[in-house]
């Protein structure tokens, strides 16, 4: 367990603070927040969680194991065995250690989990998400303002999503060329709840989903949660190759075509409209529904991306998912699936069942920003910024990997997938952990291809520029075995 | 389907009108919103939601399936059976039909989804949630100038939830006997979603969970969704009795205990002191972990409830649920679940993998409302509020129902528990329907007891007075066959 503390002892104290730690410790203890069984983060982290030396740990280790309430095992790792109120009764918690275990969803690969909460100071190299400093925080203020001069929505909204947000949605897709009427749009809290939705409510345990290698999809649990298996297939040309998909098709017997082919995560590739016509009529044949992720396509640095695959859709084959975490506000929480009725219906129904609609707030900010044009001023101004961070980054790269890497060019979004030279001696693992020690955070490309481990998906778009550099030397020096 | 439609046809235009619902539902066929298989709304329902004449539908949808697009079936339905492109090609869309009924969740009940979905204008005579007048709608506006002169969050938050948040719900915890650390502290998107997480992450497949009979569980799929088992005990003496727990437990092996002690839902039952410490012994005794479901202690209406089970929780056996949905705002989707550290770890992790985490601005909400001490001057408001509302229930109860009905008096929360005298005639499900025929919207005893076709739940927090004086009349004529 990692430490997640946030009590510091009081130095102006009388009590010592080995004193004030087991204190503290045995209040965690009696209160059931460590219960008998949980193991206890290592001596190191403690110290550093709660601001004290490692000796003042291990005072107050010592004393709470001669108590009973701890007991250290061969592997260094300390347990608790007891609760305060056990050892008075000889009575024992649930079994916690066995119900963290169960459960039809698998945890998060441990790597992921440390991605998803990176502590401050890291330079994240691979991070998904804008820098603090291109979120809006200016505009956010004056849109409150407005808020402030009106009704605010406090209530339960339908379960499709607040209607003035998918009517401002509709209008704004047409321009995309999708065209979708608010009663095919449903509101989701940002587009990984649209693919926990259909994964629990449109897919069978068994089912084979079809998507690129590597994948985004890959570096979660949701499909393979549900009992799903993935196949992925080569991108070629800038993504999936309609004979591929054909081909493996006729075997695989796949319920679902998940692609992401504007500024794929996590390569940067882009299928061109060719690709994508000849994508969708196999699809279209086969009967094969697709769930285009569309994420990144505002985010066009040179040109604007080819229309969306949705947009040649001519019977109801795509679900389509949009969403603004990527481009306005990863804290917003909101996304939106566009897809036949009954099948946003279907997947409105089992959102009710899991959290009765996103927050309203959100909902009602998502509909100020995109109705009235702000947004797309706002994405304008990201683009130009990703525009500057990406050359600069092509130039790090340049500068400090020629020989040692080589790397996509990306005409979007935010990554760059770099893959090491064959002569390099290190793998994508040994890396993350080295880079990690040097307080660079890495995203290992065996995250979204497991079978691969001499990639990395890089990222521009999260970093200040200067720690772009000393991200890229730190990786430069890893390389060169330094 | 439930019509979900917003267009109107331009009554100014010079194209008739069915001319112009036509083209409208040609459009939703060739865009794929209505696929093959599509079984559109009936025709009064479309009538209704386009605003024209019966014959005008008739005649619209008779072109439409002269066109060869639509047909009608022996019991009256209509669906889609080819789209626009299909008729071109003899080529057909994915089987959607299918998909929509398969998934590991199952639908709601057809009644849930109605009384999800409400159209406007019916007296909601049961609905659990306060009435729009009676959010905070001014208060919410001077938050947000304040907002506006403070930096907003807009990033992603910690896999628990804003730490922000935390530190203030752990101090209004403990005001309230509940003694938790922030990184004991679960963020969630309702307490709707806490069920959720703790079935997808604690239990398995065939697992039982003990409850209250009846039991707003039985009114959700969420366990039943994931595969487990809902076993209920009758209340006794305002909740669930530690022998019937014990007794049953020895059999049973329950892997869960769900219960919302205080405020009952949907009786308004209140579990008292005495009642609440042996329940937690016998769980404790039996090693049987406690769900709980505290969401409505603050709306105490005599005398503050007894403290929750969790403050007498001596070694982490209690999993407790807060929301801020049914005394502030249902839209702003916060709630909290207070555990031991590696299990509410362990919901965190899987609540990454589904949306990760609530929106920042909920969350800022919800700090700046319960630390600052609104929150809790603004429940006292409501408190008085619903006093009266209370008051005017009972007392047109007893005016109108006395001999055809006996109810429940609840201390606190929303809810009335109404059992039909057994010289009534009608059951609970013919009075859903006439009910809904004459504009009142019932909540049937069965949704919470599926084997009690005789009760209702009434709540006094939603209809307006003069709505609960007309919704209690309905009632009163057609229990007496009126």
């Amino acid at each position: 367990m990692r430490p997640n503390l946030h009590w510091k002892p009081d130095r102006a104290s009388s009590a010592g603070l080995a004193r004030q730690v087991v204190e503290h410790l045995k209040g965690k203890i009696a209160r059931g927040e460590w219960t008998a069984g949980t193991k206890i983060p290592p001596q190191r982290a403690l110290a550093e969680a709660l601001g004290v030396n490692r000796s003042t740990i291990v005072a107050a280790l010592d004393e709470l194991t001669s108590l009973g309430l701890l007991e250290g095992n061969r592997g260094g790792g300390t347990r608790v065995v007891n609760t305060t109120w056990g050892l008075l009764t000889a009575s024992a918690p649930p079994k916690w250690n066995e119900y963290v275990a169960s459960g039809l969803y698998e945890s998060n690969l441990h790597i992921v989990q440390r991605i998803n909460q990176p502590p401050p100071g890291l330079i994240r190299l691979g991070s998904g998400e804008l820098a603090p400093s291109l979120l809006p925080q200016e505009q956010t203020r004056r849109l409150f303002e407005r808020l402030a001069e009106r009704p605010v929505p406090l209530g339960y909204e339908e379960p499709l999503g607040n209607l003035h947000l998918r009517e401002k949605l509709s209008e704004w897709l047409r321009v995309r060329g999708v065209e979708a009427s608010p009663s095919s749009i449903l509101i989701v809290s940002g587009a990984i709840q649209a693919l926990q939705l259909i994964s629990l409510s449109l897919l069978r345990k068994g089912d084979a989903v079809l998507t690129e290698t590597p994948s985004y999809l890959n570096s979660l649990q949701v499909f393979q949660s549900a009992g799903m298996r993935l196949r992925g297939l080569p991108i070629v040309n800038g993504g999936l190759q309609a004979e591929a998909v054909a081909a493996s098709q006729r075997q695989l017997k796949a319920a679902l075509l998940y692609t992401n082919p504007t500024f794929h995560n996590p390569t940067g590739a882009t299928l061109d409209a060719r690709g994508r016509e000849a994508l969708l009529r196999v699809c279209e044949r086969e009967r094969l529904p697709v769930v285009e992720d569309d994420v990144y396509r505002e985010l066009w640095l040179d040109a604007p991306p080819p229309p969306p695959i949705k947009s040649m859709d001519r019977q109801g084959t795509v679900l389509y998912l949009g969403s603004l975490s990527k481009t306005l506000s990863p804290g917003l929480r909101i996304g939106w699936v566009v897809g036949p009725e009954p099948v946003v219906g279907r997947l409105a129904d089992v959102k009710m069942q899991t959290d009765y609609g996103a927050s309203s707030l959100s909902q009602w900010a998502a509909a100020e920003w995109i109705g009235g044009g702000l947004y797309d001023k706002h994405v304008a101004t990201v683009r130009g910024e990703l525009r500057g961070r990406r050359e600069e980054m092509l130039s790090l790269l340049r500068e400090h990997l020629s020989g040692l890497a080589s790397w996509t060019v990306p005409e979007g979004g935010f990554y760059i997938w770099l893959t090491l030279a064959p002569d390099v001696a290190v793998d994508a693992g040994r890396l993350f952990d080295d880079a990690l020690r040097r307080g660079v955070l890495l995203n290992p490309g065996f995250l979204y291809d497991r079978g691969d481990a001499r990639s990395l998906r890089l990222s521009y778009a999260y970093a200040s520029t200067e720690e772009l550099d000393r991200g890229v030397r730190t990786l430069r020096d890893l390389l060169r075995g330094r």
